[in-house]
């Protein structure tokens, strides 16, 4: 693999699992404050940061040993409506910039697994952001919000709220691979 | 808070939340090859590296928007054994190099809740190697390892094979702060 993809996709994963651990912070914080439907939010997108962390780990099997992964993160926890905040500039920035620019480096440099899993990661992080800002607007009215069951694609990631499809629209997989967060 | 052990915090964040995501990983491995135990290992020591996260993320509650970690991971999963011997290594670097170097900076620079902070979890990745040492062992004479509960402090990451202790050696933390993985 071409270095600078590969560091790319060690970056991505140090992005990934630093986004995984704030969201199950913060639902932590979003129980203490009874918003229910947040925490389980958060629970359910920490979860889809995972399977995105796991896809760029396995992209890299070809690695053995210590590299070091420069990882955007947000920082500066506080009350749930500060870290749907936090979530949402997280999850734009990988929108408008990161994941953008990897998946431009991987199509220049020719990587087409990199490519695909940093498509797979970025088809998602946007309804990351449209749910997180959903909820947002509504811990700012202070209330909890409305959320349906919450079903994450255990191959790309891929988020929904409502039920399982037949098929995943990113990746294809079969309904049986998505996981509810009710 | 001083620059350098800021930035030290930081990357300190994003070296456990990544060992947290391969530690999940991992655990997923090693039930497909049967290995229970070893399973519930990896799945007892990524929670405590979820406490370690969350106590230098809480530490640098005092900063406000996006930051960069420079974050050292082991890369090349492959069978159990494989694993274990990424998380020894993983471990192994933390313990010889990042905590002490993190410590002394720390120190130096006068940063007493850093200083707590990197001082808890240093003192836990040596038990976390001896552990996974110990699951290597077994794995690599073809069994199981032999595991009791396995308990982890939710304020400072303490693991500790066995009973929970009244206090934690470590934080002082009383029993009803241990999680149980058993
Ligand atoms: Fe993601
Ligand atoms: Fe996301
Ligand atoms: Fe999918
Ligand atoms: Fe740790
Ligand atoms: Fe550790
Ligand atoms: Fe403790």
């Amino acid at each position: 693999m071409r270095k600078m993809t590969e560091q790319h996709l060690i970056n991505a994963f140090g992005g990934e699992s630093q986004a995984h651990m704030r969201y199950l912070h913060f639902a932590n914080q979003a129980e203490k404050e009874k918003f229910t439907n947040v925490a389980r939010l958060f629970r359910a997108i920490s979860h889809a940061e995972y399977v995105h962390a796991g896809d760029h780990y396995k992209a890299l099997k070809h690695l053995n040993g210590g590299f070091v992964a420069n990882s955007m993160a947000a920082f500066g926890p506080g009350d749930t409506l500060k870290n749907l905040q936090l979530a949402i500039d997280g999850e734009t920035f990988e929108i408008e910039e990161m994941y953008p620019v990897y998946i431009e480096v991987a199509k220049f440099q020719e990587e087409k697994l990199a490519q695909r899993s940093f498509e797979w990661s970025y088809a998602t992080e946007k309804l990351h952001k449209q749910l997180f800002e959903k909820a947002f607007d509504a811990v700012n009215a202070g209330n909890d919000v409305d959320l349906g069951p919450v079903h994450i694609c255990e191959v790309c990631g891929y988020t929904l709220e409502g039920e399982a499809p037949d098929r995943c629209p990113v990746c294809g997989a079969v309904k049986e691979k998505f996981t509810a967060f009710r």
